[in-house]
């Protein structure tokens, strides 16, 4: 059985960009079985949690015999379990199939690390600033500086996918899933959906029943785990 | 034929902390031959670059019928490629053995992730203010925000690699060319040398005679493409 850890409750402007929707998501269009573990908001740095995911974030994934954290750890090792995540990595018995799954299977994990490593870190700086530092002296100027970088990056995606539904191997992959919950970071502006080929990238990736039914728990759960009184 | 490209200067600060160390490093470590080819520092923005790297980033890497970006994804594959850098992933004939070994890939994958998705955001906000928005006004309260994070995450990395001297698999990986590399980039500060865990860590790695090798040739290459006159 595999088993997804998140926190138990957020605040509202969390909700819908909690990182356990990558790994639901996975999960819902792979067709594999999971249960939701939660964790207290404010419990992420006990010892127990901690032993499970040291900086204390989440998710942290389980199955038998393996523990992980880091999503796009999680996404790899899913994509190995399910065709529907990734194309097929090897071909028994034929060689050059097998060069083109693995070269198919390369430019997967380029694109998984382009949303992690170049994208997310600018949007998440955004969010950081607009989240905690709206009322900081210094909000104007430091956040126009990171903006521009992001803006930058946005431009340089937005050229890369124009007209293609898929970033890498003509087809759906984890690299969608990282770079669709990471273009919706900054979903209080209009940074991403003013950019048309991204916009419609999203739109076309956010209707998918999986992403929607990954949603939907995720909201689901955090109201349930919502505060009383 | 292995041909890594990246720019041919960059300005004192930079020098050892460009990224295509990284896979100087790796293959130096894996023995597999390479040549390296330089695109002007300016010239990043050239479409012909652009089509083989969409951000405009170093480095980029090519083999025979593949050409790929992102750091992260091209030390996995120089890690299917080598035993040198990774755990072997499947024993053939072997259910118990594939079980363990994968659950070894698994860990090497978190912690290349951890590097280049947690840990490197961080440090590389501090570079960009130090570099780049030293006389703005609100440097120093925008810096401040973006240390408060660096630190809590070196500290939490410290925790967890203490008395190890590996990240993964316990042994030499990929992850810890990624994580080396991240922990050099604050190299002007003492963010990461003052903490005793981390400073071993860092000098262990640094100490390997393929680091060096790669290092070295980085700053040859460097000196040899500057500007004359």
């Amino acid at each position: 059985m595999i088993r997804v850890t998140t926190v138990d409750w957020v605040p509202p402007f969390a909700r819908g960009l909690l990182r356990d929707l990558r790994l639901r998501w996975a999960l819902e269009e792979a067709g594999l079985s999971y249960e939701m573990k939660f964790v207290p908001l404010m419990g992420r740095d006990d010892p127990g949690y901690r032993a499970l995911q040291p900086f204390g974030q989440i998710p942290t994934y389980e199955e038998e015999g393996l523990k992980l954290f880091e999503t796009g750890a999680i996404l790899l090792r899913l994509a190995e379990k399910s065709p529907a995540l990734a194309p097929a990595k090897n071909a028994a018995n034929d060689a050059a199939k097998d060069a083109t799954r693995g070269a198919e299977w390369a430019e997967m994990t380029q694109w998984l690390f382009a949303a992690l490593n170049t994208v997310e870190p600018q949007l998440q700086a955004i969010t950081m600033h607009d989240r905690f530092h709206k009322d900081k002296d210094w909000f104007e100027g430091a956040r126009a500086s990171v903006v521009e970088i992001a803006e930058k990056r946005l431009g340089d995606l937005a050229q890369a996918i124009a007209g293609r539904p898929y970033l890498a191997a003509g087809r759906f992959t984890v690299a969608d899933i990282a770079m669709t919950t990471v273009l919706r970071i900054p979903g209080h502006t209009d940074l991403v959906t003013s950019i048309p080929a991204l916009a419609a990238y999203l739109e076309a990736m956010e209707a998918r029943p999986a992403f929607q039914k990954a949603l939907a728990a995720q909201l689901a759960d955090i109201d349930a785990n919502a505060p009383k009184g």
